[in-house]
């Protein structure tokens, strides 16, 4: 049974709306919010730790909603490339090489970072997923898991698709409820439309979402209408897969009809630093804002970003959202600071568990440190949330009342022999 | 007399060339870098201090090549609004209540932000530059410093001339040399052209550089024409101001002509984070770049970006130039990397003095520690540098070969009493 835990004179963003902020109390019983309000005399109550919040800001923790767990490793190892030489002279050849016990390595590798950053909840598309369900299990983090189905070219396809969906419905409500999963095709140029007809009659049946990457390149969406006649949204629309919950990443290159049927998806995943970094292109983020669309943020694989935080996806989504309009009003920081959380929460559907601090939900929480020069004075905790604070600043971190990370340190991992691990396992693949 | 350091078995970055890169020994005696090169046997010395490299990085201190110090208590108190709105109704009437005493402590509190986050040189314009003079000499970093001339509107415009220039002549070569000055008149749409070649002369007869924002917006680029016939570059040009050294702040509306003229300028710095959000517009980097231009870069003030520190430019200025040109490969990490040290030190016309580690150059180094989740494993330093580090990875910090800070500590600067007086300035200001 897990202890009651008071966090006590702190200041809380419930991130619902942003006149909800208040100093007072946050109580967590059984791994649930259970109290937010003014500060009370609170009984003495057996095994309930005290958390002092004098100068801490607690707030939903971050979702990062779209990742590639499994290759953290390569952060670094192939940057400034034109994208077909760095796949495919860089990472496939490495990512072939990969056994599972790797990417459950290296999926603790990503974990200790995100959990470091105040990333509570993350969507990961990868393989040999059965090996993150581990890392998340042992961790404590909570993650939306599936099983990457790539298979243009590829006897047989249905068999990915058997696998994948024999993990997600394995692994469905796992880890205490914090694992939920997903079907991952890939992407319409890596996922035939028959493929695709066959993942829609499985999710169907068995009421799972999908995931999948979507308009991320404009050759993506040129190859796709010569192909079939229709944009990637539209071909995924004219397939039917938009009756089921779509988690559709990237979308930076919607046409004016896309707009409606990316409407109808549960979330659409902007990753503004790896579309930048990849030269990929700038999302229209206003545009699909205001028709309706829920916008969750992402940082993508460690590749492409080469970060797995959310604060510099926040700000950076922000930001370029203000010069691409013209207008510095454009996405204001709380707004900005949502979509990394409920909008996030929202895309996973998620968000009657986690993605606000509210009575009943998930004890899902970062609190960051202001007590640092660029955090001091604090006329208004989003902006400094948006636009000033660091990963470093996050000091605690919980997921369902159970500390993940407190006074920096983590508590569920042991973050030398894990880093030990990986440098050990990047030699012998580099030696393969 | 400052005892000699010996940084042992360290990874050092000396930002000269790419493969200049060696892990090795770097000496510092008398404030300068003594010997770098592979690992020795050192003869017992009296007072050597041996600081061990292991898992460390260090690189030129970074140059940040564009602040306004005094204005660092005002960061998230006014964000996302209109730029009009912004300076009329925000900044503004709060600038104009400040007392030397407010510029000291607030450029305290800047300087406490920079150190911790490895920038060893800053290019600041302001009011009340005497307290920034003060500021550098007792926390030991170094600045190029120069009081802002907005003259527009103004009675005896030559009055402001006058007393930047007596701040300057008093200043230059100040706290050992760390100090240097410039004239900074503001912009052109706040010195009209006949103060301008006052200040021409006045610099021409000193030997002082330039500090002037120019073609920051579209805006100003279609004033300047209409009420003068040229665009900013040009009109400087035409009233000979390029004859000077000039550090030429945003450029990042150049027309055709200015290319050619920009190219005289000692440098051309880039503030891609404020830019973005105040939404001015992309500077065209990789055009200045093949135009033979130097570029720095620099972060702005903080009421505009909203952090002093230079891992967020380099990664911006990399990955917004990428999607600018839709091309992955452009200004890869090393250019990045280069702009903010090398490039920064050459527009403050310090490049014999610091920007690089080499050899009778002043010892102004930043050490990174690369034992985190996040720089784990480690295939390319620079990479990881520019996309990867977070300010926070700074360990250690020292200008003219002493420790500003140390193990993630301040030596010269009083962290906690500088933030409270900082909050209890910004309570009486608020209060008036």
């Amino acid at each position: 049974m897990k202890p009651a835990i008071l966090l006590k004179g702190i200041t809380i963003l419930p991130m619902t709306q942003p006149e909800d902020l208040l100093e007072g109390d946050l109580m967590v019983r059984h791994g649930r919010i259970a109290y937010l309000g003014p500060s009370r005399n609170w009984e003495d109550e057996e095994g309930l730790e005290v958390y002092q919040g004098e100068n801490k800001v607690a707030i939903p923790g971050f979702v990062n909603a779209h990742t590639h767990l499994g290759m953290t490793f390569l952060r670094g190892f192939a940057d400034d490339m034109d994208l077909h030489t760095w796949l495919v002279d860089k990472i496939w050849p490495m990512e072939t090489k990969l056994q599972p016990g790797d990417v459950y390595s290296f999926s603790l590798l990503g974990a200790l970072e995100l959990i470091a950053a105040g990333v509570t909840t993350f969507a990961d598309m990868y393989w040999s997923m059965d090996e993150a369900a581990r890392v998340v299990t042992e961790c404590g983090i909570r993650a939306s898991l599936s099983q990457a189905l790539i298979v243009t070219g590829k006897d047989h396809p249905e068999r990915y698709l058997e696998d994948g969906l024999r993990f997600a419905l394995e692994n469905r409500g796992a880890a205490e409820g914090r694992i939920t999963t997903m079907l991952a095709p890939h992407a319409v140029y890596t996922c035939p439309p028959a493929f695709l007809k066959l993942v829609r009659e499985a999710a169907m049946r068995e009421g799972l979402g999908l995931h999948i990457h979507l308009s991320e390149t404009q050759k993506e969406v040129e190859d796709c209408r010569s192909a079939y006649g229709a944009t990637p949204p539209g071909l995924l629309q004219k397939l039917g897969l938009f009756e089921l919950p779509i988690l559709a990443i990237h979308c930076i290159w919607p046409e004016e009809g896309d707009f409606p049927i990316l409407a109808q998806a549960r979330g659409v995943v902007h990753c503004p630093t790896s579309n930048l970094k990849i030269a990929a292109g700038i999302s229209p983020v206003t545009e699909l804002l205001s028709s309706g669309i829920n916008l969750a943020l992402g940082t993508d694989g460690a590749c492409s970003n080469n970060r797995l935080e959310m604060l510099q996806e926040i700000k950076t989504a922000a930001i370029l959202a203000k010069a691409r309009t013209g207008d510095p009003k454009a996405l204001p920081a709380f707004q900005a600071l949502q979509m990394a959380t409920l909008g996030g929460a929202r895309a996973l559907g998620l968000e009657d568990q986690i993605g606000a601090l509210e009575v009943g939900k998930q004890a899902d929480i970062a609190i960051f440190d202001f007590d640092a020069p660029h955090l001091t004075p604090c006329f208004d905790p989003y902006s400094h949330l948006a636009y000033a604070a660091l990963p470093s600043d996050v000091t605690a971190v919980m997921v369902q009342g159970r500390w993940l990370y407190k006074d920096r340190r983590f508590l569920t991992l042991d973050r030398q022999s894990v880093q030990q691990e990986t440098v050990e396992r990047v030699e012998k693949l580099m030696s393969r």
